[in-house]
């Protein structure tokens, strides 16, 4: 299964002023288009952090997604970051620039090296477009790995991914399928739900199973059970979630009568 | 100023259907107490990924904080994990057992294995009592780096953090006092920003600041302008933000008359 890493990058988010809502946009995108995301990693403003985070990511992972550092002001790096760490310039792309012109000319604003800063991408990459705002975002590929750069502002982003990038990791991307599913369980700790878990797990290696407590352990137990996993087709992949849902149902209640079951977490 | 990770276990975070909450209310508190949180590691229930997480941050940081995988389920592994990173035994702690039986006992629940794998921490750490739940914390030190180790349920991390850890975190940590401030401007394009967050982030190194695009860039511009930092004393980092805050103001007026600045966003 291809694996996939993102790197969120930005001061505002290790200083906890921000929370990382871009990375779980993008993972919950990336597991349905059938990626593992093994890590996700947020790193400062910081040259050198970032080029060692894309250096370490581009070895481990099959596709790099990041977001943040593509504006105009000084702290805005990534472009560069992400040339050194491909090992190549970074040039001005003549779509690009065209791109970020032709936005502030139609307001009446004159071209400036902080504007152009943002038509720069590492050589050899293509430039996507930005339908929410101007800095584009950049699709650079090197031995087989991808490499997708993001800017931070929620809206531009998803706009990028969604009409640009997403259309051609579809393509190229491992087409596998993913399936999930879950339900609520009240009455039972979660410890004793985990020689039952533990079953679960080996039914199939595709599929995984995650207990989430909701409730209070000793007091009032209350968990979300929550199954899913990836196949080569979505018939089969909701067929595997399915079956190990079925055993969870059984075990649960052949070993705890009391137990109540319900879609939704329900009062009392 | 010493340097904090933050690792964040659980695949729900990778699946992204979990938003990482718990990184930011932690990187909010660690900054407040005068550390420098340098990266946000997410990685997930796996045990090799756990251990080189925690080994690469205790090699980077002064400080590593994790959440998530202390609960009873079969892949709540962190406390094994750590005694691997650690390179010590896992053990079980009798005062942390004690917490954990008593816990059950309470609601006529017996002693198991599940239960019981909850008491076991590296050897040589101290077990952090868990007010709102269940299983305990962590706090394990090795030549002199200080690990804290965090439950993945908000309510439970939060208990344990600001009751048993921060405390300790106060009495041991960096003494440096964080202060921030921020603004609003309207009608400036954050590019033709940049030459004066260029000149104010010369001011003091130990003061970043940062704007935030909230409008468009080109249609109607708006930023929000987050100006902090870091200083031996409570009054000296105030009376820095507010230097640089001041001289931010100046400059704005000066070159741009028709900018708005307000406290808060202002619609038109």
């Amino acid at each position: 299964m291809p694996s996939a890493w993102i790197i969120s990058i930005g001061n505002e988010l290790l200083i906890g002023r921000v929370v990382n809502t871009n990375a779980a946009w993008l993972a919950r995108k990336l597991t349905y288009l059938g990626y593992q995301v093994r890590r996700i990693v947020v790193v400062p403003d910081d040259e050198a952090e970032i080029v060692a985070a894309f250096r370490e990511a581009l070895s481990k992972a099959d596709l790099v997604v990041s977001t943040g550092g593509l504006g105009p002001t000084p702290d805005d790096i990534t472009n560069l970051a992400a040339a050194k760490a491909l090992g190549v310039d970074a040039v001005l792309d003549e779509t690009a620039k065209e791109w970020v012109l032709e936005k502030y000319r139609q307001r009446g604003y004159q071209a400036t090296p902080e504007r152009l800063k943002m038509a720069y991408i590492p050589r050899g990459a293509k430039p996507l477009y930005n339908s929410a705002g101007v800095a584009p975002g950049i699709w650079a590929e090197q031995g087989g790995k991808i490499l997708l750069i993001l800017p931070g502002v929620p809206k531009e982003m998803e706009a990028i991914f969604e009409e640009q990038a997403e259309p051609l990791l579809r393509a190229r991307g491992p087409g596998l399928c993913f399936a999930e599913d879950s339900f609520y369980l009240a009455g039972v700790p979660e410890a004793d739900l985990s020689p039952i878990l533990r079953e679960a797990l080996k039914i199939d290696e595709r599929i995984y199973v995650k207990s989430h407590p909701k409730g209070h352990e000793t007091g009032a137990p209350l968990e979300e059970i929550h199954i899913y996993g990836s196949a080569g087709n979505c018939d089969e992949a909701r067929n595997l979630v399915a079956k190990v849902r079925q055993f969870l149902v059984d075990e649960i209640w052949r070993r705890f009568p009391q137990a109540k079951l319900t879609p939704q977490p329900q009062s009392g």
